[in-house]
């Protein structure tokens, strides 16, 4: 399955030039998992005909009010809409204090069940799997506890080619098939190549969200040869000290470490609202990593699958 | 001083047909009062050319998401505009600790000092006051704690008509006139009428919000004479059993509040998601209440303060 990845919001901690905070939509076949809800995600997401209802798991990479001021009120529409599907939120420690506390104070009892899943943002873990997909923390470096995520398709299962398959095909044949291997007699001779009876292989897809970081080389392993990566640039390259200041990158930052780690292609966002004209932040990111984009809200960067 | 009262958003608990959670901006003079604050208010207040940095005094009815959840974003961003006035917030119990919990968990000191104040719901109570105005809170009926606010100009000192006085006038008499008596001689004989050397009297606003509530006949008294009455009216008759159920009002519930009080005029809000036409809710309410209108975002209603 390709990914497709919507951006909901890609400004940094002030909405600016009609640019919101942080949010992204990651869609597989049927499963949408929304990485970090900013204020009025649920608003983009009505703008953009997407159900809250669709999304199953939301992972929220820190509690800077950027990140996540969108969730609670996401939460209270998902029970109006009379959601029933449990929902899993996975995020720093806090966030279910928070979100409790004002579930107590407006007296709501949810029609459906939360489970929290709380990070450890020093170390890297796998905090959700499913037959076809997981995903990993990244521990990143920013000015409280954060944690990116990386979303990694399993491997995927050799297809047979139903239409090129002899009738008379074993069932021994079709394990050495899907296997990977040749077809071979009681001798070890090969009746059929692999290749001729299968179809060509699908990508396993992969996609890992960065945000909100200081340029950190640790972050590089976790990435490797990952095919798309959004890192934050919050700076341009003239803000560089305040970047560094404040643990926030500039476009430079985020064009290292996706070519360091092999990155397919880079996608920037989390601009400053010191900025209005985001060219120069391309401009700056593809002389270090020429495969780079800007993050635009309502936009949508595919992952394919194809080999 | 006349009250220009900006509404904000006008929906209620599901953002529908570009309608917002509520919020209001009661203005007078240079000050500005914001009275609940859903989600995603500072975008509305910034569409609207109003810096948040002029709001010094929040005040939030309850704690249902719709009423609050853009409260914490505005913080935030008052702070990252490098705000160091005081910041004075009215709401319910609670309120205090949902915000904390979130300074806390972000790691963050705001530049400037937020007072609280904790409402009674159970009664009325003068909870600010400065020179020319006073704000009092109605107890509401609703599934949680819940008060609306009155905001009450002070009565306004006689001005004198600097044209018409004469030169030679003396402090007693002076003193006469403002009192509002006639100038007279040591025999108690006229030889000034007041109203010939001051300026016509300016009345003295008043503004009452009561949302969210059923209909209650103990609001009348609080909001009686009231120049302009925002009365929630989540539904239309037709859903009066649903109202009664959900601690909401129908619009001709708003229209007796006001026709009981002897409000000067009605404006109605807080409507249900479920309505995209909002013709009938004005029909419905003026049947009852004939000055009434409809609360719409971006709208300025006024209260003039000419004689």
């Amino acid at each position: 399955m390709s990914f497709k990845l919507k951006i909901l919001g890609a400004n940094s901690a002030t909405p600016a030039y009609g640019r919101h905070h942080t949010a992204q939509l990651l869609s597989t076949g049927n499963k949408h998992f929304l990485i970090d809800c900013g204020e009025g995600t649920q608003e983009r997401l009505n703008q953009f005909n997407v159900s809250v209802l669709r999304i199953n798991h939301i992972f929220i990479s820190h509690l800077h009010g950027d990140h996540y001021l969108g969730l609670m009120g996401m939460l209270f529409t998902m029970h109006l809409l009379k959601r029933t599907a449990d929902l899993h939120i996975y995020g720093q420690r806090g966030l279910e204090e928070i979100i409790l506390t004002q579930l107590r104070y407006s007296e709501s009892v949810l029609n459906y069940d939360i489970h929290f899943r709380e990070l450890d943002p020093e170390r890297s873990e796998k905090i959700m799997e499913d037959r076809t997909l997981e995903v990993t923390t990244i521990p990143l470096s920013h000015r409280i506890p954060c944690s990116g995520f990386i979303f990694r398709e399993k491997t995927k299962q050799i297809r047979l080619n139903k239409e090129k398959l002899p009738t008379d095909i074993s069932l021994t044949a079709i394990g050495q098939l899907k296997r990977g291997e040749d077809v071979t007699d009681a001798n070890g001779k090969v009746i059929y190549k692999n290749k001729d009876l299968t179809l060509p292989h699908r990508k396993a897809c992969s996609y890992a969200f960065c945000s909100d970081t200081r340029f950190d080389e640790r972050i590089i392993p976790h990435v490797k040869n990952v095919d798309l990566l959004y890192h934050e640039a919050t700076f341009l390259e003239e803000k560089r000290q305040w970047a560094e200041l404040t643990f926030h990158s500039t476009t430079q930052d985020a064009a290292k470490i996706a070519r360091q780690a092999g990155a397919g292609q880079l996608v920037i966002g989390h601009y400053s609202a010191r900025y209005k004209d985001l060219t120069p932040f391309l401009e700056e990111a593809q002389q270090v990593f020429p495969n780079t984009i800007l993050a635009k809200e309502g936009g949508i960067i595919e992952i394919s699958d194809s080999p």
